[in-house]
């Protein structure tokens, strides 16, 4: 499609590219981790950062007081289009701190055999992908004075510890977040330079559990022999998580779970994807999850329960000759299909349950949410609209893919606002998101940009 | 036995109990923890005490420089028999730290319902065992102007960290280490009140493994599935060490393990022990070793492997979608009979790797050591000496009995120095050695300080 909006606008993103590069790396010091209570007043000064950033495009945007971080919520831009852009400014945590090169919160820009990336904390989750939207709303709003539609931004600063204040701030402010369509930049490529719309997306169900032995810490020379363990016993217990073909063995875990199409295999299969570097790349010969199932369909399509964290006793230099008093173990299981999470906790629970010892007893977390797996409705025009967008940008036509991971947002905002979801993203696989060294290529960035540049058009054509 | 020089002691130890409690508080105050580096200098500190707290009884005292912490030798005293005495002046970590009622290294003395206690690390592993046996020559020596044995003192502080210099420093001055016999004060009473000579010890050997899945942490989302994970990966090897009858499921694990003899058994059934409330003290209602035995003899005279320490992935607050890298177990096994440290540690070994999963790593901890089990020769004459004078003191028929706990000195000094042990503790099962809230009844040191001043009577006739 020609838009003769566009060629302007394209050019004054690739002119203002290292301004934007220095607009990110502004935002990537910040370090708004938003798991951990005592990065709360960075996290701030995030959601601060970008409301007045959006302010210089003519947005009218402000931070809004949660429980938890800010939100980010601002409006602007005219036209017959409502469209809704959600990101996240917040983080992962940066533990194992000693494995990163560079510090996580003083980005870099750094050359590479795939070219040039930037690296830090948030370089690609989310905060690298949140301005490819934004900097293609500024390259708009300085070329043709405003937006080609109405955008209402959302940006959030809990996405990576659970979204708590998420729902009960949308169903408050239902009317004002309500648009066409939301737009939502946190996934990836399923390829490197292959345009992704994630189509469907796994739920997601967070828990942890502990479980005490002994009253108090003992000496294992003592007790050696008598001594219930609670080591011992978690590793039991989360070894009986999945049988020896890589299948969870909880009573009842594959309810709701259904095979995926044959045609949408087919789909799968040719949309580029590179099984055998995906894997070579952290250091796998063969998949490890399900047998029968190929590594897009454990990724994808089938539901997981992950171990996330898991310890107790000595863990410091040296030996200790202790039996300790605790263990704890944190969970997450990925959701397909129509996979309940509620339903699901209590399945876990009682799997546990069922398996301790005598005078072993386990207690749960009970501040951990879930959320179902989320399918797109891409009947819509816009994602037809999008993918020729998308197409034209990387002269590689753009296919709609699944997604491992978890986005939570794009359930609530069909089960709250009614309004579908579209997913674009530009991450690669090797952009080590939740890992020390996180990165984003420049190129995803510069194209990411012209990307949405070229959707914004595409979509307020429709008017 | 009635000794004319014993009763004055007893008297001058009675009067002087508030003075020696205040040397113990002093000595327990300084937090002389072997096995973090960070502590370094506090055990330097720890051992220039007691070298110049002995050398205020004549004793020609210094602490020794090894590769790691000094040892405390010193001389002194004369007579026909030739005493070598050892305790550990350093002490176990603390945490956690948040179950601390008072602050470990700040003891007080407090009144509880089984009576008196000094509250703090070391209260009585081994600080105020150790000190029960300096405060009795400290009488001898105030009372009658010198001790009535020659006497040579051995503190280690490195007894909580595997003794890395032990051996060494023994083979280099075995001709001043030696002596008639050996006296060890490390250990406890079977039962509140029953006097106790230990007659056979477990060994230990101790190892330390990381598993390695991915090559870098990953995201649970992206790689939830086909992602090969260590915490799982490690959980099904640790719950492997261990049959559901509670037997070790290591291949080879009980050679040179033998039973106990009968008659011996049933001198520990009559022992006074009490496996009741031994295990309803620590929140046990049953034994938790292999089935088929006694508590006592799960403790005493059977093998374990225990894990003392099991972590990997995120451990903060909160929750992190990570596939960890790396998973770490800490393990030591408790050694009977003719169990060789060396061979086991290569059975261990091989069970990991044979279980281990393609694209898994396994490494090991290459520092950490073993010892073998060790059997005292009660024939000596000594131990029925002993034996009398702590059945004078406690009046009540002391006993032999096994220890669950290593004291591989007791091995060495056979091994390496040709010489004979006899160990004799004070400490009491609940007394959460190794535990927070560790404590010594005001009893057993008072009691203990009696004991060896009988003791030493009883020895120091033979001459």
């Amino acid at each position: 499609m020609t838009d003769s909006r566009l060629a302007p606008v394209l050019d004054r993103i690739d002119a203002d590219l290292q301004d934007a590069l220095d607009r990110l790396m502004t935002l990537l010091r910040i370090p708004s981790i938003s798991t951990d209570p005592s990065y709360k007043a960075d996290c701030a000064q995030a959601a601060d950062w970008l409301a007045k950033d959006l302010a210089t495009l003519g947005i009218d945007a402000a931070t809004r007081p949660t429980p938890g971080h800010p939100m980010v919520v601002g409006h602007g831009g005219d036209g017959a289009a409502h469209l809704l852009f959600y990101g996240h400014y917040d983080v992962q945590p940066v533990d194992p701190l000693d494995l990163w090169k560079t510090p996580p919160f003083e980005p870099e820009l750094e050359d590479t055999e795939h070219g040039k990336v930037i690296r830090g904390r948030g370089a690609s989750d989310d905060k690298g992908q949140l301005m490819t939207f934004v900097e293609a709303c500024r390259a708009w709003k300085a070329v043709h004075g405003s937006l080609p539609a109405r955008v209402t931004f959302f940006l959030e600063g809990e996405e990576e510890s659970g979204s708590p204040s998420l729902i009960p701030f949308m169903q408050e402010h239902a009317e004002e977040l309500t648009a066409d369509l939301a737009l939502i930049c946190d996934t990836g490529m399923v390829a490197p330079g292959v345009p992704s719309i994630a189509s469907q997306l796994r739920g997601m169900l967070k828990d942890e559990f502990t479980i005490t032995g002994p009253r108090i810490d003992l000496h294992s020379g003592h007790y050696g022999g008598p001594g219930l363990n609670p080591l011992k016993e978690i590793a039991r217990i989360v070894a009986s998580f999945h049988d020896e073909s890589g299948r969870v063995a909880v009573e009842g875990f594959y309810e709701g779970v259904h095979e995926v199409p044959e045609e949408l295999k087919r789909q799968w299969e040719s949309c580029g994807f590179d099984e055998k570097t995906y894997l070579e790349s952290v250091g796998y010969s063969q998949p490890h999850g399900e047998e029968g199932y190929s590594t897009l369909e454990q990724q994808w399509a089938r539901p997981t329960l992950e171990v996330n964290g898991l310890w107790g006793g000595y863990m410091g230099p040296g030996s200790k000759t202790v039996i300790p008093s605790k263990a704890h173990c944190k969970i997450t299981c990925r959701l397909v299909g129509d996979m309940d999470p509620d339903k699901l906790r209590e399945k876990i629970r009682a799997h546990v349950a069922e398996r301790l010892s005598p005078d072993a007893k386990v207690t749960w977390d009970s501040d951990l949410e879930g959320s179902p797996a989320a399918v797109m409705n891409t009947a819509r025009p816009e994602f037809e609209a999008a993918r020729g967008a998308l197409t034209d940008e990387w002269d590689r036509e753009a296919v709609f893919v699944g997604m491992g991971g978890s986005i939570p947002i794009a359930g609530y905002f069909k089960s709250i606002l009614g309004m579908d979801a579209m997913l674009i993203g530009f991450a690669n696989d090797d952009d080590a998101i939740h890992s020390p060294n996180e990165k984003y290529n420049v190129e995803s960035f510069h194209k990411g940009i012209r990307s949405w540049a070229r959707v914004l058009a595409a979509l307020s054509e429709k008017g």
